[in-house]
């Protein structure tokens, strides 16, 4: 059977969720079990709260747990391993063809190479011929994902050499793996960040990654499915973060928890917002002359936090890409510092013109003239060392960096605009 | 020779731009052909500029193009093609690996499925033995993207099924390929979109995805390497276009690119900024007699802005991976409307409390602790509508969603504070 999944595709999880809510659970049962594995998984993902996971686990029938945590996202499958009763998860885990993936879950949670590496690779050694390491392979029946690169390594366990299964096929049999091997290896350390690792498995264009340790001993490998996950789940974690979310919130997560999860930032964001609003009070007697003055705050502070967000975001971007370092600082400032320039005075003309024309006094239109040029200047700036400073601290440079960044241009834009009205309040009134 | 990237290794990509920003171009050249291959092809993806793109095709030797095009990205290497003269491009394109799959690229520039496969597949019948398999495999010798999947086809090129390497390797010589075979293979249309094909491959765990037409024809794979690329791409499209910067922006481009690049979506912004500051202009009279309220514009808008860069960008990425649809409307409208009523009642209260101590009138508390409650209900409202409706009506959600929605806080959150103010200003005065 040929299953062509097309652009409108009904999802079967969606029926089985509703089933599950109208709580008519034999009837999800039975659909369930008609999943495809990787479905169920999938389901396991969409229902990321403990209860849920823990009601959904003891409903599958005991032999399909071990499959569907196979399955499952690892760090969930950790998760739902942790909660059952611990006679249970150790049966489950035992069962579990990802069991060595997991196990290392349990103890290191970090986001390494090292807890993302699963130590089961075929090794081979360079003085055996192509035909045996065939029969060694027939005799150990590897699983799919450890069974593309074959690596070798010398009587002390140290890396000397890669052969992949196609190399394998093509060559004769009474060859030398030594004469079949690639020497050139691209590997990890098991302290490397699995961002640098997805992005050198991605920039390589392999299909695993051995994680070696400083003695050059192959400690175990990380596969293109598990760095699948990674890019995928880092690019999700750094637009949360830019955006004041933590990274594992989840559109299906229940109210209670998505309320949890989210206030903590707004909270921070009303601190700025008060310190935004401080600036303000300060030249309340300003505004109270010249009203319009409020007309144009929203447009100097707009402009500023969108021209900085444009900013943040490539620089936060090609960090996480691994494109640019901290020491590209200068190259980049300069070019961020330029790009200010010209829209600066650029948008620093059109509101100045505007505000005269509006007014009919050349005072407004220096006024918020000026406060547009100096705002996108600071935004360009601080739209580049805001991230860069943070990594150079080794901080996520996404962490709720827009927040930060939009604080700096709503205060600086304030004060631009109602500090210069103050000095020149005789023109405005 | 093993080579082990520690987290501090220098790039030499570095070097080389500093020495042919400083017209050194022997000793650039020297440099570049050192590097590894896919070292050279990311010089390609960072000069991502059509002039110096061509400038170093010229100076590479003629016999190192066609290697480093088949590790360019796949877009990039197309363009570099279309900017050589016809006859280099014709040689170079004979000459590379990847030649099968530029091609179509040149013919369909869009992000389907059919523009990102490659028809360079090997094909079984389910009536050969692994044995004959295999010698059909030494025979071929396939490249490594290609030789994973071995797809058995009917006398009609219809797709049957699917063995792969591993399963070949550990099967006896004699037995068919049908009793090997798995039947239930997951394939796309040549239409499928490139986002839902890389959906599809993560969520299966597989390295490669056959494409078939409506017929059951296999007409191509799409493999594992290319999907990590579109994955990482779209991330970053989305990214960009949330932050109003066009999907291409690359933080390497030169200063009058970026600029070009960059102002248009400036421009639409400052119109909305006009919008947000002529709903200003409205209550300019109000203004004039509590000039207090100004300290209130920015807190609450920017606290409404963020509330809804929360919720839009949780629906832009789940939309993205496909963890939801336009029909899950109903259920995350209700959710987040419930987020809505708990944000709006704390901050309300916080910041109404603040007005009322502060300014000692119930007016005051009033006005602004209300403000701040409707907007946080638009916020949340506005942020699930904006994207599930732009996805509905098949445009990309991310487009700019931060914009449109940051010009709506803006506009209601003033009209909000300044339209209760003017209705209850004499408690304010």
């Amino acid at each position: 059977m040929v299953t062509t999944i097309e652009p409108e595709d009904v999802d079967p999880a969606d029926r089985i969720e509703e089933l599950l809510s109208g709580n008519n659970v034999e009837a999800a049962a039975e659909l369930l079990a008609d999943l495809h594995p990787a479905d169920q998984a999938d389901l396991y993902d969409r229902l990321d709260d403990a209860e849920t996971l823990e009601e959904i686990a003891e409903r599958l029938p005991r032999v399909e747990l071990p499959r569907v945590l196979d399955l499952t996202k690892k760090d969930i499958a950790a998760d739902a391993l942790r909660m059952l009763p611990p006679a249970e998860a150790a049966r489950a885990l035992a069962q579990m063809k990802t069991a060595q993936e997991i196990t290392p879950l349990l103890i290191h949670p970090d986001e390494s190479a090292g807890g993302l590496m699963t130590p089961a690779f075929v090794a081979l050694h360079k003085d055996m011929t192509v035909g045996e390491a065939m029969t060694l392979l027939r005799a150990r029946k590897p699983l799919a994902e450890e069974a593309y690169y074959l690596y070798v390594l010398d009587a002390r366990n140290r890396l000397e050499g890669v052969v992949n299964l196609r190399q394998l096929i093509v060559a004769e049999r009474d060859v030398r793996i030594e004469d079949v091997m690639t020497r050139d290896v691209v590997s990890v350390r098991p302290d490397t960040d699995q961002e640098e690792a997805a992005n050198l498995l991605q920039h390589y264009r392999l299909r695993a990654l051995p994680v070696v340790d400083k003695n050059g001993v192959l400690s175990g490998i990380i596969t293109a499915d598990d760095i699948i996950d990674v890019i995928a789940e880092e690019a999700t974690e750094d637009m949360y973060r830019m955006a004041g979310l933590p990274g594992d919130e989840s559109i299906f997560a229940p109210v209670r928890v998505s309320a949890q999860r989210r206030i903590p930032w707004l909270m921070i964001n009303l601190g700025t917002a008060f310190m935004a609003g401080g600036m303000v009070l300060i030249f309340e007697g300003t505004i109270a002359k010249a009203a319009g003055l409020a007309v144009f705050m929203p447009i100097i502070a707009g402009q500023g936090g969108n021209a900085g967000i444009q900013t943040i975001t490539i620089v936060v971007r090609s960090l996480a890409l691994g494109e640019i370092e901290p020491r590209d600082a200068n190259r980049i400032l300069y070019k961020e510092i330029m790009l200010g320039v010209i829209r600066g005075v650029l948008f620093g003309l059109i509101v100045g013109i505007a505000a005269y024309i509006w007014k009919g006094e050349w005072g407004w239109g220096v006024v918020v003239g000026t406060a547009m040029l100096l705002n996108m200047l600071v935004a360009g700036l601080l739209g580049t060392l805001i991230p860069l400073g943070m990594k150079a601290f080794r901080l996520d440079p996404a962490i709720a960096s827009g927040v930060f960044l939009t604080t700096f241009t709503d205060m600086l834009g304030f004060l631009f605009l109602l500090g210069l009205a103050t000095l020149l309040i005789d023109q405005l009134t």
